[in-house]
């Protein structure tokens, strides 16, 4: 089994996990499975590009799905907040996932102007799953 | 819906699936979800990097595992085969996935210096399941 590094983050059960690098003279593998830095099953994929430096994408929280981030060229930085503490990563390598839970409000800003953010998601698209209001979002994570 | 456009290989039972691009002013999103571009649930993911371009990564099949590869950035050239048929498709876009079922014959070359290339895959990681014999892969796929 490849070894795992397993960070928890001061938001409430988001954690930045560390995929092992495989390097040798035939190239670099970079993995993740279920158990060992892939935190649950994907049913969904997005890959964001060309996002102009000044814009912010995300901005809400999901009620069920989970995600995924893993920043595959230049740099991105993550906000997350669990409605009581807030924290910014920056992810700027394909080795560094970044899990986001259910109920975690999420924005992604500063993209470098090469950067490609892959985001595996636990579901498929459901227009109901989104909480686009903070308001609703930190009333929600308070009765969970 | 987003509209998905699959195109059948000459090699059995392979596809070639062109993912949505969603662009607007604030940048473009690429997605793939299951039923609609994402061709199975995905267990265990991988990024092959800074491959030599004289190196052929792959050579082998998977008994079970289904695989759905996706060139990020710069261009790789996947040859596929099913004991009968054999396809070069050259992947140069995080806009195209090559779905490859169980008992495809694979072998990924001409990766580009900046190549990054990323590979669904339906199982974790499991020894047993490559077949790295090709005498051995068409003996199973005639039976198939």
């Amino acid at each position: 089994m490849v070894d795992v590094h397993v960070s928890d983050l001061v938001v409430t059960d988001t954690q930045l996990i560390s995929l092992p690098k495989i390097v040798g003279d035939n190239g670099a593998l970079i993995v993740a499975e279920l158990g060992a830095g892939l935190p649950f099953v994907v049913r969904r994929i997005f890959t964001l590009l060309d996002i102009p430096r000044d814009e912010a994408r995300g901005t809400h929280a999901h009620r069920q799905c989970e995600q995924f981030l893993i920043c595959m060229k230049g740099s991105v930085t993550a906000v997350i907040d669990d409605g009581t503490h807030r924290q910014e990563i920056v992810l700027d390598s394909p080795t560094v996932g970044l899990y986001m839970p259910r109920l975690t409000w999420g924005t992604q800003l500063n993209y470098s102007s090469d950067a490609l953010l892959l985001v595996l998601a636990s579901d498929p698209y459901d227009a109901d799953d989104y909480i686009h209001d903070y308001g609703e979002f930190r009333a929600l994570k308070s009765r969970s």
